[in-house]
C-alpha cells in the first residue's frame, strides 16, 4: 500500500488518483482482489474440496480416476501451502480460484470437474463456517485456561481479604479469591455463549450451489458429516446468503471482551503505585531502566483496548449487512476481515489475560490495610445490632453512627475499639460484636450462597475444580 | 425537557444554564432521577420483593405478621399502578424508593424490614432479569408468530417462480416459497438464539446484597424458585455486577433486526413500480389521495430502519460497560433506557413484519415473466449437455453461450427456441431438454436436500409446519 | 407503554401479541406516531411557519387577510404550548400535523393556505435544523462555562505539584494547573467542532417541498433570512433527504463525550481512598449514613457513561442513513429520537463536569508526595547530567541508574540525597544539581512552549483568560 | 498467522495454546510489536526526524557536524525504504526504533542524540498527525474528482426526466441532472468537513516529550513550521494524548461513507433489469460467460459496503478512547489500525465511484417512461387549477382526483387525456394545462430556487462549474 505523498510536494491533481485513476482495471482488481487475507481459508477450503469431491465420486458423478486425481492433488497443494511454496496470484484474486488453478495445472481438465454441484457461494461459506468453527473450538480452550487461572488465584486467596468497591470507593471487605471468581463466572457464561454459537455455526452449506440448490444428484447429509457440520442447512438460499453465524460470533466475543477491559482496568488501577494491591511479573510489564520502580502494565492495557477492535468488527459486518437482498451481493465479500482482525484480537487478549492472572502476586499486607479503612464494616455492626440485640433498623444506623464517630474522632478502625468504648454508645454491645468488626470477621459473616465468606468461597472453588477437572 | 431557545433572544451565559447552572442540586437530581424510566420495572419490583419477603418469614427472619402486612401492601401498590393511581415521586429517584416508600405510607415501621438481607444492587438486577425475561418469551412468541406467517406464504407459493436474485441480478429461477422459507429458517435461528440467552438471564441476583452476600440466613434457593429462576447466582460480586445478560440479549436483537431489515428491505424494492414483484394491504401502506397507484411502504421502511435504534443500543451499553471495575458504578443506570428502547423497537418491528407477510399478495405473472427473463435458464442447458450427454463443462458453456446469443437475436427465451434450432447448435440435443429450459422446469430440476424445486420446497413446508405445530 | 407480563400467566398465544395482534391498525398507528417526542420541535415549526408565511404574503401568493390570521393563530399556539394547553393528538401522528389542524380550528380555511409551496419533507428538515442550531449554541455556551472553570482551577494551580502519569503510572511531575489546561484545549477543539458544524446545519430546506422545488413564486431566500439560516439550500432533492448534518452533530457530541469520560474517569480514581488527589463537594457525590469517609463520585460516573448514548445514537442514525436511496424514505422518521436523547445526555454531562470541576478541591500535600514518589525525576537527572556535564547519553543513563540504587537502598527521594553521595557516584556533580531535583524543580525546569512548568502554565492561563474574557 | 486447526486433530489443550502458552516473551512480542502495519509511517517518522535534527542543530543543542550525518543518514535510509531494501525487523517492535537503530548502523553514536528533547509519544503523535494530513489532502482531491465526475452528468442531463421517488415510490418528475446535483451538494459537504478537520489535525505535538515538555531549549515553532504545520500545539500533556484528529477524521469519513452507501445502492436498483435507469461500463461491472445480459453491479456493491468498515473503525477508537486518563497508555497503540484501514476503504471507494460515475450511461427512454408512470403529475394538475383557477385546495383534490380517476379508465398518462376529456371534469380548465401535464414540463415548472427545473438545473451546473474551475 503507497500512501499518497505531502500535498507540497503536488504538482496538481492527477497526483493523488496516481494509485487508481489512470486504470479502471487496475481499481477493478483492487476492490475484487481478496487473496491477501482471505488466503487464510485455505486448509479449509481444501478440506471442503476433498470432502466434496469424495461424495461427487460415491455419487457416481464424478469417477473414481477423477476423484483420486483430485484427491491426491489437493494434498499436494495442502504441503505446498504448508510449506509456503504454494504459488499466490492475485490475478486469480481468492482462494478459491488460486487451488483451482493449481489444481489444474497438476492434475488437467479433471479438477474442473470437482466444481460440479457445487459454486464459489456456498464453497465461501463452507470455508468461512469451518474456519470460525475453529476459532470458537480455540476460544474455548483458551477461556478454560483462563478459568483455571482465575481458579488458581481463587483456591490460594480464599481468605485473603481486600476491599469491596462500589464506585470505586471501598464497600465491604470481600476475599480476593471472591474477586476472581466473579470473573471465572463470566467467562464460563462466555463459554457457554460460544458454544451455543457453534450449534448455529456447525451446519452445512455445501451443496447450496449458487443460491438454489442443483440438479445433480449430491448427497449433502454425506459432506456434512465429512465435515463435520451436525447437519445440511435445509433451505439453499438461507444458506449461501446468512451471515448471522458470524455476527453472533462477534457478538459473543464483543460481550468477552467486555469482560476482558473490566479485569483488564482493576489490573491496570490496582498496579499503580497508589493501589499497590498486585505485583505482575516482568513478563507482562515493561520498566525504565532509570526508573526501577515503575512497572507498566502494557499488557493490561492492549487486553483493556481489544473490546475496541472486536466491537468494531460486529459494528463493521452489521452494517454490511443491513438491508441486503437475498441471495448474495458483493457486499458480503467485507464479511471475512473483520472476523479475522477481531478473533485475532480476542486470541491474543485471552492469552495476555491468562498469563497476567497465573503471574501475578496480590499484595496482602496492602490489601489488608486498605479493606479495613473507611470504616467498611459500619455495615456490619449495623447488621450485628438488629440480629443480635433486635434492634430496629433505624436505631441501629443511629448506634453506629455514633460509634463510627468515636473511632473516627480516635483515628481507629471499628474492631481496634474497646468494648466500653462501644458500651458506652450502647450498653447492650458483648464482646461477641468482634465477631463481625474485623474486616476479616466481616467477611466471615457473608455465608450467604454465593457469599464473601472464605467458606463460601472454598465452596465455589470446590464446585469448579470439579468442573474443569 | 424545555430546550434552549433562539441565540439570538440570549442576553448573555446565564439562559443556556438556566435549566442546570443555578442549582447543582437540580442537577444531581436530573442525573439521579431515573423514575420515568424504570417505572417499567414496578411489576417487577413487587414480585421481587413479595418473594423475598415470603422467604424472610419462612426463615424465620421477620415476623409472620410483618410479612402479611408487606404482601398485602404490595398487592395494594400494585393495583394503584395497575390502575393509574400510584402517587410516583421524582424526589424518590428510582422505582423502589417510590414503592419502598408506599409501603411504609400504608403499613408503617414493618415496611423497612422488607430490605433485610438484600439491598438496592441485587434488587435491580432481579428486577432487570426478569424484565428482560418476559420479553425473551415475547420475541420467542413473536417469533413463532413470523414463522408461521412466513410458512403461510410458502405452503401457498410452493411452485411460485421468481427470479433468484445475486447482485439484485437474475441469476437462477427459484420458488416464492422457497424465498420466504429463507426467512423463515434466519428466524428460527434467532428464537434458539433467544432460547440460549434466556438461560443465562434465568438466574437469581436475589440475595447477593450490596456486593459480598449477607450474614443473614437468608435461603436464596426459595426466592429463585418462587421468581421461575433456574438458580440463585453463584457469586455475589458477579451478580449484582454483570449485565452480560442484557448484552447478549441486545446482541440476538440487533442480529434478528438485521433480517428483518433484509426482508424489509425486499419488500420496499419488491413493491416498486418497476417490480411489482408483491402487492402489500392498504392495512400497512399509505397512499396519496391524488396518486392513487402510490402506495408507500412505510411499515417495512420503519422496520427496515429498526436495526439502527437497536444496534445503537447495544453500542450504548457496551461503551457503558467497557472497563468498569466490580462490583457496581453509578454508570450501570444507564443500562434499562436503551434496552428499553430497543427491545420496544424489536417489538413492533415483529409485528409489523408479521402483518405484512400475513397480508401480502404476490404478484405471479409478474414474478414467473421476471424469471424467464435474462436467459436465467442458460446454466440449466449447461448442466442438461454435460449431464445427459456427458460433454466436458468448457465444450458445453461454448454451445450454451452460441444458444443463448441464437435467442437473443430471435429475441425469445430459451425455452421458446425450437428443437431445430437448438440441433443447428448442438445436434445431440434432444427435446428433454425442453424439461429443464423452462423457469418452472428449471427450479423444479434442483431437487437436492434444501434446493428450490417445488418438491423440496413442499418437504420443507411440511417439517415446518409439524415443528411449529 | 404496557410490558408483556410473565410468561407463567399466558394461556396462549394471543396474549404476547396483545398488544398489537389484533388490529393493524393500531400498529400502524403506533409505527407511525410520533407526536410523543418530535412536540419538541413545536417552537421550531412555529418559527418555521411564521417565516413562510410572511413571505408567501410578501410574494402575493396568499392575502394579507389570510397572513394575518394565520400568524395570530400561530402565536396564540405557541403560547397554548407554553402554558401546556395545547390539546396533543396522537392520531394526528406530528407535531405539524397537530398546529396544522389546530390552526384551522382556529382560524378555519386559511390555515391550509400556510402550505403553499412547501412539504411535510422540508417542513420537517427545517425545523430539525433550526433545533439542532439551538443546541449547538446551548453547547457553544456550555463548553465555555466549563472552559472556564477549568482555567479557574488551572489559575488556581499553576505551581500545584502531581504526578504525570502514563501507563497510570508516575512518569514526571508535573502541574495540576497543566493538566486542568490540557483538558481546556481538548473542550476548545470540541467547541471549534460545534462551530464548523455551525455551518453546515445553518442552511435553509425551506422550500424545497417534497423534493422537487414548486412552481409558485416563493422567496427562500427571504425565508432563509427570516429565521437566521446563511442561505438557502442549494439543490431541493438534498434539502430533504440530506441527514448529514445530524450525523455530524453526533460525531462532534460523542467526541466531546469521550473527553468528558477522560476527566470523568480521571475523577472517579482521583477520589478513590488509595489516590485521595481532590475532594468533590457533597454537590455531586452521594454517601452513606453510616459510612462517613464514603463519598462516591456518581455524578462523575454518570459523565463518565455518557459516551455510550451518544455514540448509541450516532451508530443508529448511521445504520438509518446507511443505503438509503433519495429522496424520502420513512426510514428518517428515525432521526430525531437519537439526537434528542444525545444532546440531552451531553447537556447534562457538560452541566455536571463544569460543576465538578469548580467545586473540586485538589489535596496539595497528597498530590505533592505522589510527584515525588517512584524517583520520578530519574529523567532529569540524567537530562541534567547531559546538559551540564555534556555526558554522552548512554552514560548518563547509567550514572543515573546508579544514583537511583542508592536513594533505594537508603529509602529517600532523589532530592533527599546529599550532595557528597551523589558526588560518590559522579564527582563532577554539583549542587546545581538540586535545581533539577525536587519535582517542583523537575516540573519547573520544562519551560519548552506548552511544557509543564509554571511559568509556562501561566502563560497559557493569560492567553486563555484574554481569549474567554 | 497460523490459525488453530480443526479440533478433531486436537490431543489436548496445549495445541490451543500453541502459539502463546508456551513463551509469554513471544506473546508480549506479539502484543508490542506494530511494525507490520506502522511502517506506513516511515516517510513521516523520517520527516518529522529531519525537521527535529536540524532545529536542534539550529538551537546549539547538537552540532552542526551531529546534524549533518543524521540527515544525510536519514536521506539514505528514506531510499532504503522506498527501494524496498530496508531491513524491518520485528524485534524492534515499531518504525521508530527500526529508524533509530538502522540510522545507528550508519552514523553510529550521534543518531543517539536525535532523540534530545523528544520521545516516543511526542514522535508518534507527529507521524500520526502528517500521516493523517496528507490523506486529507488526498480525499480533498478524490472528492473534487467525484464532484467534477458527478457535475460532468449533471451538465450532459440537465434535462434528462425521471422519476423523482420518496419510500421508492415515483413522486413528481425531476431531472437526471438534478438528482446528480444533489449528490454532487453532499460530497461538497463531505469536503468541507474534511477541510474543518485539517484545521484540528494540522497542528504540532511535536517537542512536547514524553508529556511535560523539556528542559532543552528546543523551538517547536521552528519544527512545527517546517512540517507545515499551523503551529506547536499548546499543552504537552494534550499533545501526547489527544486522539480526537483521529476520531473526527474517522467520523467526516464515515459520514461521507453514508453517502457513497446511497448513491451506490441507487446504482445498484437502477442497474437491475427491472429498473434499467442506468448502464454501468464492463470496467466496473463483472458478468456471466453465458447470460449476457448479466451485469453484476460489484463495484457499486462494495462501494456500498465500505460503510461498514469506515463505521467500525470509528466505533474501535471511541472504545479504546473512552475513559483513558492522560496521558499516556497503551491502549493507544490500537489507534493506528483502524485509521489506516478506514482511509485505505474510503480511498477505494471514493475511486470506484468516480470511475462509476464517469462512465455510466443514462437509459434516457426508460427514465422518461418511469417518469410519467404512476400519474406523477397529478399534483401539478392540482397546483394548475389552484394557481390559475384560484380554486381552493380542496375542490382542487376533487377535480384531480376525478381526472385521474378518467385517465386510469382510459390507461392513458395525464397528458394523454385530450382537453375535452378534461374539461368534462373541469370545464374551466384551458389548454395551458398542458404546459403542466408531461414529466417534462411539470419538472420545467419548478423552478423555485434549488428547484428541479432544468432552467434551475443548468444556474446550479453553472455555479458549479465556476467553482470548481
Amino acid at each position: 500500500m503507497s500512501d499518497p505523498v505531502n500535498k507540497k510536494d503536488a504538482k496538481g491533481q492527477t497526483m493523488w488518483g496516481g494509485r487508481f485513476s489512470a486504470q479502471p482495471g487496475a481499481l477493478m482488481q483492487a476492490i475484487n482482489v481478496c487473496i491477501q487475507y482471505d488466503k487464510r481459508l485455505a486448509n479449509q477450503d481444501i478440506q471442503g474440496s476433498k470432502a466434496h469431491a469424495a461424495m461427487l465420486a460415491a455419487q457416481g458423478i464424478i469417477t473414481e480416476d477423477d476423484y483420486k486425481a483430485i484427491d491426491a492433488g489437493l494434498d499436494e497443494i495442502k504441503i505446498e501451502i504448508q510449506e509456503g511454496k504454494f504459488p499466490f496470484k492475485d490475478e486469480l484474486e481468492d482462494i478459491h480460484l488460486n487451488i483451482e488453478n493449481r489444481l489444474k495445472e497438476k492434475i488437467g481438465e479433471a479438477a474442473g470437474r470437482l466444481h460440479t454441484g457445487r459454486s464459489r457461494n456456498d464453497q465461501v461459506a463452507t470455508d468461512f463456517r469451518l474456519w470460525v468453527r475453529n476459532h470458537l473450538n480455540l476460544f474455548d480452550a483458551q477461556l478454560t485456561d483462563l478459568m483455571a487461572a482465575l481458579l488458581g488465584q481463587a483456591e490460594a486467596n480464599t481468605d485473603t481479604i481486600m476491599p469491596g468497591f462500589t464506585h470505586l470507593q471501598s464497600a465491604q471487605p470481600v476475599t480476593f479469591g471472591h474477586h476472581m471468581l466473579a470473573y471465572l463466572e463470566m467467562f464460563a457464561r462466555d463459554r457457554a455463549r460460544f458454544k451455543d454459537c457453534y450449534k448455529r455455526v456447525n451446519e452445512s452449506p455445501l451443496g447450496a450451489a449458487a443460491l438454489a440448490g442443483t440438479p445433480y444428484p449430491i448427497d449433502r447429509e454425506a459432506t456434512a458429516n465429512a465435515l463435520g457440520f451436525a447437519r445440511p442447512m435445509a433451505n439453499s438460499l438461507d444458506a449461501v446468503s446468512a451471515r448471522d453465524f458470524a455476527l453472533e460470533a462477534l457478538s459473543a466475543a464483543t460481550i468477552c471482551a467486555t469482560h476482558l477491559s473490566r479485569l483488564a482496568e482493576e489490573m491496570v488501577i490496582w498496579t499503580s503505585a497508589q493501589f499497590q494491591f498486585i505485583a505482575l511479573s516482568d513478563a507482562f510489564t515493561t520498566g525504565s531502566s532509570i526508573m526501577p520502580q515503575k512497572r507498566n502494565p502494557d499488557a493490561a492495557e492492549l487486553v483493556r483496548a481489544k473490546v475496541g477492535r472486536i466491537m468494531g468488527a460486529l459494528t463493521t459486518l452489521t452494517l454490511v449487512m443491513k438491508g441486503l437482498p437475498l441471495a448474495y451481493s458483493k457486499d458480503m465479500q467485507e464479511d471475512k476481515e473483520p472476523v479475522f482482525d477481531a478473533f485475532d484480537a480476542l486470541e491474543v487478549g485471552l492469552a495476555a489475560m491468562t498469563g497476567m492472572i497465573s503471574d501475578m502476586t496480590p499484595n496482602k499486607p496492602r490489601l489488608a490495610e486498605a479493606a479495613g479503612a473507611a470504616f467498611s464494616t459500619a455495615t456490619d455492626l449495623a447488621d450485628w445490632l438488629v440480629m443480635s440485640l433486635n434492634m430496629p433498623f433505624r436505631d441501629a444506623h443511629h448506634v453506629t453512627g455514633r460509634v463510627v464517630a468515636m473511632a473516627e474522632k480516635q483515628d481507629k478502625t471499628l474492631d481496634a475499639l474497646s468494648l466500653s468504648d462501644l458500651q458506652s454508645v450502647e450498653p447492650r454491645i458483648t464482646d461477641d460484636i468482634f465477631r463481625v468488626l474485623s474486616p476479616l470477621a466481616s467477611a466471615s459473616s457473608r455465608t450467604s450462597y454465593g457469599g464473601t465468606a472464605p467458606s463460601e468461597v472454598a465452596k465455589q472453588v470446590a464446585r469448579w475444580k470439579a468442573e474443569l477437572g
